[in-house]
């Protein structure tokens, strides 16, 4: 019952349908109990996406407060988004914190990542904390947003982690990286 | 920029793929910030899912090691699956802790949900408790699964989470949900 290792032999690929946030792939691969079995398992192919612990000048978290098509219901979430072509994690977040809430600062830090799915995913999210914070320009949405910001103290974040109010997996695991690496 | 409450106004749906694990739909939204618009989104329809963690008569955290074909990597993960048609979580739960550990109890706690990723998924991870579980049966596993268990002191866990090393997100949303209702 014990697995050996990389003893998951890839077999081939089929298929690429368009997703529009990734392309869906089958892969074949042989399960290692199973001589000579092909198990059929999705993957879906997208970049890695990024988000942002920040803190403002006041001590306060900025959270997003947006409509989730997947569950149909409005969330409140740490700002991020996919990173583009050619951009780092860190490149990225500072994009994305500046075009979601308008604020810049030049403290960043990357704290770590987790994938977004290992099981069928092939991406990460990776986590960043940005620290004094300031608004200083305009917020700049997608045409597939529409955000409105939350200003909370760290108290009630730490709260509402407790209680299981976020409902987006990558706000759990990115506050967990930020309360983990406080002194 | 203030997000009205359910002012994302549904147009149609197209297409159905299967996936095998979900199938994938096109859902188009009206923007509220962008009048006559139609913003085309992509949605995994799938049941729910659960994981457990749990701790054996002698203090430890059992995990599951095993091959994630989506990051192509072994992780370490709290052990669950998906619900199937007619069980509740909690059924699930009892059901998937047996065939992926052979380990039973009569001590289980349901401890919350949170969104598997409500960007594009309609479905939810249901956390659960399972104390002073024993080892009772045979470990029986699906054609697509090779598993090997790891117990785990508390402390060795708590550490783990605080330095980054688990890879999937839902293995740390149910590590807080744990570690948030201890006393």
């Amino acid at each position: 019952m014990k697995s050996k290792e990389f003893s998951w032999k890839y077999i081939r690929t089929e298929n690429t349908i368009d997703l529009k946030l990734f392309s869906a792939q089958f892969e074949y691969f042989e399960n290692p109990r199973i001589p000579g079995s092909e198990e059929k398992m999705v993957i879906l192919r997208s970049s890695d996406s990024v988000n942002i612990v920040p803190i403002t000048i006041e001590g306060k978290m900025i959270f997003v407060r947006q409509f989730r098509v997947g569950i149909r219901a409005f969330t409140l979430e740490l700002p991020g988004g996919i990173i583009d072509p050619g951009e780092s994690p860190l490149q990225a977040a500072k994009r994305e914190l500046a075009e979601e809430t308008g604020h810049t600062t030049q403290h960043w830090q990357v704290m770590g990542k987790v994938g977004s799915n290992p099981v069928f995913m092939d991406s990460y999210i990776h986590h960043t904390i940005a620290k004094n914070v300031k608004e200083t320009q305009r917020i700049q949405l997608d045409d597939g947003e529409d955000i409105s910001l939350e200003m909370l103290t760290i108290e009630d974040v730490r709260r509402r982690l407790s209680s299981g109010s976020f409902l987006h997996p990558h706000t759990i695991s990115g506050l967990v990286f930020y309360f983990n690496q406080l002194p």
